[in-house]
Formats: C-alpha cells, sequence, structure tokens
C-alpha cells in the first residue's frame, strides 16, 4: 500500500487529500498540520471578526472527524519540519514537542502562505496588533475586541485591510488605515481606479492614510496604545496587519524542492514539483497566469482549491492538468463592491505587453431605474489585435460579481471587438440594454486601434 | 445623395439610423414610425406601471429633437404601408390620414413585434384588457389603475405575465396568472426549473394556474368584469396580456422581402435582406442561434440594439457582421431572479444534439454568510463531448447575473470540463470557494460523460 502525506491541511491540501480519497480507495493518507484547524475558510475571517459570522466553526468546511470517516488520518498541532526527498521521509514535531519521522511514497506539499512582516516596522509584536488570517487569529482577535477598543488602526491596504476596516467600523471602532503606497489595493488595480476606491472607503467614514509609511507600533506595558507614521503620533488599542502575504515555500526549498522566479514552488500543470512524487497546491506554489503566460504566486482560496484537485486527482492515478489562472478576486467595503481579473495596465506593460487602458462610468441597472447604483469599469487590452487582457470594476451592489464574465473572456483569449457583442443579459433592474461589459469591451477596442 | 428610410423608430431602427449617421455625414435619413414614440425602453414599461418609474418621459432614451440635432429626420405616427422594392419608394399613412411616397436609396426594416393574441378568447378587444408593450399601452394602462381595480388577470405566464403580476401586486392589487402550459415561463425554460419558480412566484401570493386556458373576457357595459378560464369564472377589473409576441413582418412579406423558417424576416450576417440595399434589423429579423446554428428570432431590446448597430454600420459604408444569439435573458419577480441563456434541454434536442442535463444547488454566497439566499442553476450540455448548450439559473439577489458567465463560456463553445476550472471571483458574501458556474460546470460535465 502506498502512502501519502500531506503537508497542510487547509484549502489545498485537504482538496488534494479528499480528491486523492476518491481516486484511489487504497491510498494511506496522513495529514499534518500545525494549527489547531484544517479544511478552513481563511476568508471568512474577517466577517467572524466584524460579527457576520458567529461562530468559528461555521468556518470550517469540514472537521478531522469527517476527514476520518473518509479514512484520512488528520494529524493537529503537528508541524513537519523537515522533508528528506532522498530517504522519502518527512520529521513532524509533535504536540508534545517530541520528533517523529514518517516514510512517504507520495507528498503534497500544501504549506499555503503567511502574514508580510515589514522589518522596518517596531513593536509588531506587541499586544493588541494582529493579524487576520487563521483561525486562532480570528479567535485572539475577538477576544481582544471584548476588551472594548477605541481607536483601531489598519497597517496596510490590501483586500485583508479593507475587509478588517470594515468589520472594525461595523464593531463602531473608528479606523484608521495606513497604506505606503499611493492608493489602497496597490498591485492588483491601477491607479485610476484605485483613486475611486480611496474617495469610496474615505466616503465611509474610514480614515485613510495613502503613502504613508508605519514607523513603529507604540505600547505601553506590552499592549499596543499608538501607531507612528508618516511623523504623527496616532491613537490606537488594536492593529490589524494586512501588509500582503508570502508563501510558505521555506521548507521546500531547505528540502531540494526547486522554487520558481516567484519563491513559490516550481510546479508543472500537474501540480508536480522538481522531485519525483512530489507535488505542490496552494499558495505555496507557482501557477500560470493564462494572460502573460507566465509564473504567478496568488493567495487565493479559488486557486488553492482548483490546484488542491487537481493534485489529487493525479496523486490518486489520474492525468489532468491544471489550466491556469487569471488572479480573479472580489471584495466588498460595505456595499461598494470591487473586483478585478488578468492583468492591470501596469502589469500588462510589465509583462510586455502594449497595452491601452478605458474607464467606463456606468451604472448597476438601467439610468432610468431607481435602484441603480454607480458602477465603472477599466478594461485593459493590447494594442493593435485587441486581446482582452484584463478588467477591474468598482461599483455598487450587483457591480462587481461582473467581473466573471470577464475572466471567462479573458480564459478564452477573447478580444474587445467579439465582447462588444457577447449576448448578455439585460432587464432594466439588472443593466442598460448594452450591458456595461460590452460598452466597456467597445472602448477599449477603440482604444487599442489607436496607433 | 443618397437618402436611408427606416421603417420603425424603436431600438433597431434609432440604433441603426444614429449608426449611419455617425458612418456617413451625407447620407439623408427619414425615419418613420407610426406610433408617438421613439428609441424608447420597452423593457421598461412594467416597471412604470407597477410605479417603479415615475414618468414615462424617463424611458426614452432620445427624442425626435435629439434625433434631429443629429439630421436624422423623424416622423412619428407615420405608418409606412407599402414599400416598392421594384420602384424603390415607400407608401406612407401620415397623421392626417393622407398618403405619401418617398423613394429610397436603401432601407432599414424595423417594425418590431407584436403582442400574440390567441383567436380563440373571446372579448379580447373589452375596455379594461391591455397590452403592455408600447408606451402608449403603458399610458393606457396607468390610467386605468386610477379607476381603482380590486381584481386582476394576467394572461400568460411569459416574462412579461411576471413582470406584470409584480407591478400589479406592488400596487396591491391582488393578481391571478393563467397559463396554458403546464409552467411559467414555458419554452425559456425547462420544465424542472420551472417547476421551482411556480413555486416560488405561488409563495409571494400570485394565484397562478398553469395548464388553464382563458376562454372568454366577460364584461358589462364594454368593461371587463371576470375572466372566465378552465371552466371556472374569476373576477377581473383589469386583465393584461402577456401571451408572446410575433414579429412584423406581414409587410415586408407583401413586398416581397424573404421571411425565413421563424416566420420573421431572413437576414445574412450582415442583416441584409433578399432585396439588394435593403436591411431588416430587431425583432422583426432573424438571427443565428451560437449554439444550434439555426434561425432564431428573439425579441428582447439586446438584439434589436446590437442588430441594428451592425446594420447601421453596413449601410453607412462599413463591413461588419453580426456574430448571432444565445436568448441570453433575465428578469425578477420582487427578489428572486430568473435568467436564462442558449437552449433549454427540450430545445437542445429539438435541435438534434444529444443532451444532458443536471441541476445544482447552491447559495448566492459562502454556505455561511448570513445574507447567503439559495439559487439554482441548471445546466445543460452535449453528451460525449461535454460542450456546454445552455443554462438556467434562479435565485435570491446576485443569482440572476451570474448568466453572463454562462453566455460567455456558450459564447465561444466552452466545454463544461473547461468552465470547471475557470478562475472565477470568489470572497465569502460573493460566493462558496468554488463559484457555483464552476460546480455546475463539473456536475453536467460529469452527466455528459454517461453513455
Amino acid at each position: 500500500m502506498s502512502r501519502l502525506i500531506v503537508v497542510g491541511g487547509d484549502a489545498a491540501g485537504m482538496s488534494g487529500a479528499s480528491q486523492a480519497r476518491r481516486m484511489n480507495p487504497d491510498l494511506e493518507i496522513i495529514v499534518f498540520e500545525r494549527t489547531g484547524w484544517v479544511s478552513y475558510a481563511a476568508c471568512g475571517v474577517p466577517y467572524f471578526v466584524g460579527g457576520d459570522i458567529a461562530e468559528l466553526r461555521q468556518l470550517q468546511a469540514r472537521t478531522p472527524e469527517q476527514f476520518g470517516g473518509m479514512n484520512i488520518d488528520v494529524r493537529l498541532q503537528h508541524e513537519v519540519i523537515a522533508i528528506d526527498t532522498t530517504g522519502r521521509t518527512v520529521t513532524v514535531r509533535t504536540p508534545a514537542g517530541t520528533l517523529e519521522h514518517h516514510g512517504f511514497d507520495l507528498l503534497l506539499y500544501a504549506t499555503g502562505s503567511r502574514g508580510f512582516l515589514a522589518a522596518s516596522i517596531e513593536g509588531l509584536d506587541m499586544d493588541g496588533v494582529h493579524q487576520i488570517r487563521t483561525l486562532d487569529d480570528a479567535q485572539r482577535v475577538r477576544t481582544e475586541l471584548e476588551r472594548g477598543p477605541r481607536h483601531s488602526v489598519v497597517v496596510g491596504g490590501g483586500y485583508i485591510g479593507l475587509e478588517a476596516a470594515e468589520a472594525l467600523q461595523n464593531l463602531d471602532i473608528p479606523v484608521r488605515i495606513f497604506e505606503m503606497t499611493p492608493h489602497l489595493l496597490p498591485r492588483t488595480i491601477d491607479a485610476e481606479m484605485a483613486e475611486v476606491i480611496d474617495q469610496q472607503v474615505a466616503g465611509f467614514g474610514i480614515d485613510v492614510h495613502t503613502s504613508t509609511t508605519v514607523d513603529r507600533i507604540i505600547g505601553d506595558r506590552g499592549h499596543v496604545i499608538a501607531v507612528e507614521a508618516g511623523g504623527e503620533r496616532y491613537p490606537a488599542d488594536i492593529v490589524i496587519l494586512g501588509m500582503g502575504s508570502l508563501p510558505n515555500s521555506d521548507l521546500a526549498a531547505q528540502s531540494g524542492i526547486a522554487l520558481g522566479s516567484t519563491g513559490a514552488v516550481a510546479v508543472d500543470d500537474h501540480q508536480r514539483t522538481s522531485i519525483e512524487g512530489v507535488y505542490a497546491a496552494g499558495d505555496c506554489a507557482e501557477a500560470t497566469h493564462r494572460v502573460s503566460g507566465k509564473p504567478a504566486n496568488f493567495h487565493l482560496g479559488t486557486v488553492a482549491n482548483k490546484q488542491g484537485r487537481i493534485a489529487g486527482t493525479n496523486i490518486g492515478g489520474g492525468d489532468v492538468a491544471f489550466p491556469g489562472v487569471l488572479g480573479t478576486a472580489i471584495t466588498k467595503v460595505h456595499d461598494f463592491e470591487i473586483s478585478r481579473t488578468g492583468l492591470t495596465k501596469a502589469e500588462a506593460t510589465g509583462a510586455g505587453f502594449d497595452a491601452v487602458a478605458a474607464m467606463l462610468r456606468s451604472s448597476t441597472g438601467a439610468h432610468y431605474w431607481p435602484g441603480s447604483r454607480p458602477m465603472r469599469v477599466r478594461t485593459i487590452a493590447e494594442r493593435g489585435s485587441g486581446r482582452l487582457l484584463g478588467a477591474q470594476i468598482v461599483g455598487g451592489p450587483g457591480a462587481g460579481k461582473r467581473i466573471d464574465t470577464f475572466a471567462t473572456a479573458l480564459w478564452t483569449e477573447m478580444t474587445a471587438d467579439e465582447l462588444e457583442y457577447v449576448d448578455l443579459s439585460y432587464a432594466p433592474p439588472f443593466s442598460g440594454v448594452w450591458e456595461p461589459a460590452n460598452i466597456a469591451a467597445r472602448k477599449v477596442g477603440r482604444a487599442a486601434e489607436q496607433a
């Protein structure tokens, strides 16, 4: 009987384990997870913090016992600290602190990602300073919130930072966000669109400080009391960190598993690493970007689940390829929705495309529909060919999910001219008779024709 | 100077006229419209009736004066009653009842569609019995509603029938719908999904009678007082007709312009009819269905606008092809959304496909998100190849517009296996980590693999 060892029991690891089990009932499967939880929705953590979700267990898709019922042996608080790819064994630190060695025939490396912590910021280890990535983080923040903080600071204006800000505001705690770049959601949204987001978020009463670096977390008896940023001092009883994330690829690198140019584990389209019989999936692994054709490393639950499933199918004896990623993402701040897919104009240019962009101001319903809310669509295309390269949407309820139309169009390398005429749905409560996606395509198609 | 005559001044006609003008500043353009309105959003009429939209003029995209400013000569209440395709003249009845003859070089036939009126129903000409297709209809119904009707009946359970029912309910008037087939939304939604719609609509307190034929409208001094249906008599002070629609192709047929198999005007992909220099677009014209490859005739504002624009471009000297239709449509009854694209299973089978279908029960957000609402997706694919053929969605807010993902997938002849892995957006308020479109594709893909 072959043994599969899965290193990391969240989205990619447990998707992989489950799928390997479905494919091969005879495989022995052991999952080592260093935290106390498996198979949880990390993306739900900000909503637990903000009170939308009452119980932490609601974020757990399946319990270790349920996996046990599938004959998957889940070992919590077991951390894999070394992988011997020649001797085919892993070294595991148990909850008791002892070390165990376990042999494997097949291994799925699914260690996820970790929050980036800027070394330049003093005091990040202070009490009251939290990440909100794991369920353990979530529990700690809720406990902290019971102290009744009166001022909060969010460090970093990415997705997690924005979701944390919304959560804190829902709890009636004043919020300041510090973002070191000139706009919220840097990297994933072009500046022209991010400006709109900055204004909208500030309009909700969140105190947005862009182009502002946090220098120091200031404490009193070990607990945060203020944040020093851009030379000013701001009161803060609780600080949430959202400075981006890094793939957990160190263990792989130490074990001789090759990393790619992004710093994540290099994989082929079957999720195979450089070591025979060793697979990787999820935040710790690379994926091919379908637009740029280059390796990418997104930390998204969608990608982790899909890659995990592909890895599990192949581990279980199947033969399937992971088709790649677009970096499609969505979030909201209160009722303001934000979504993106593909390349930003800046990314497209960086990837070697001669890229053009167009901005459409539209609305979520017909212009005469009383419930219509403003919506903007920024679309990026290649000059000359008109090939669509990316899109970004902001707007009221119903705006954000329209990104999936663009994602599906990008998936098949559609041109702007093609998308202009795709037969999309219309009724006055839902859009104008020309769906904004059609018009956005027309606008960027025209821009792409300009020499 | 060449002269373009446009017969019919709504979506297709005015899109065509506008686009021809943009392409060719020298063209003389005259539009003959038999009603008192041009360029209006017919799809908004039910919402005007129900009070969501306050003023009729809000439904008018552009006024005749605005078209005048584009040097387009719009003549209201002028009905074209004959087209001499040899002598290149049209005969027009003026508001004064006189006949005029106007020569043309180019003609755009854009007469739209008319409501179907079942000859088997007695009393359809009674006062208080209305269609809700034109702005004139809309005004008449609003006047009627000022009489304070206490009971209403809707004849026909299609899109217009459902929208009328919602409108009447918004006005606190009890509503009965009679639909002669076994389910609401026959033809465009498969029975397995239409059942869900029947239940939901009935759950809103609308009295739904399916498999029930209306026999007679009963009046008192010329005004409706009751409806006899399925052998029973029901009180009714107002009756709205929504029995489907027919293309206005009689004038074309009488003028020697060839009709297609659907009964609408046959056109090539440049919107050219069988007569040189005569184009047709909109509800009166056919379009190629991209899934079946066969001629289709949808009465949808989306198609009319797109075909009109293509016709206008070609009339103005351009050379563009209309890429075809999917019959994508969306509506809502209160907060319950309904959408569809491509072929139903019944249509697919009729078109010669060996079709399979799968039903997914899902939700509009993550299962643990408190605002998540139930949502169902029915997906149709070809056995063997797994090619996607159609989809239908019902559910709470946010469900319906997801049909655009399927429409975009159908547009490029995607298979179920491909759609399963498209990188679609996820965050807990918007979907599970596997977007329902991905899971629906997986389900129908599996069904398509069964022998």
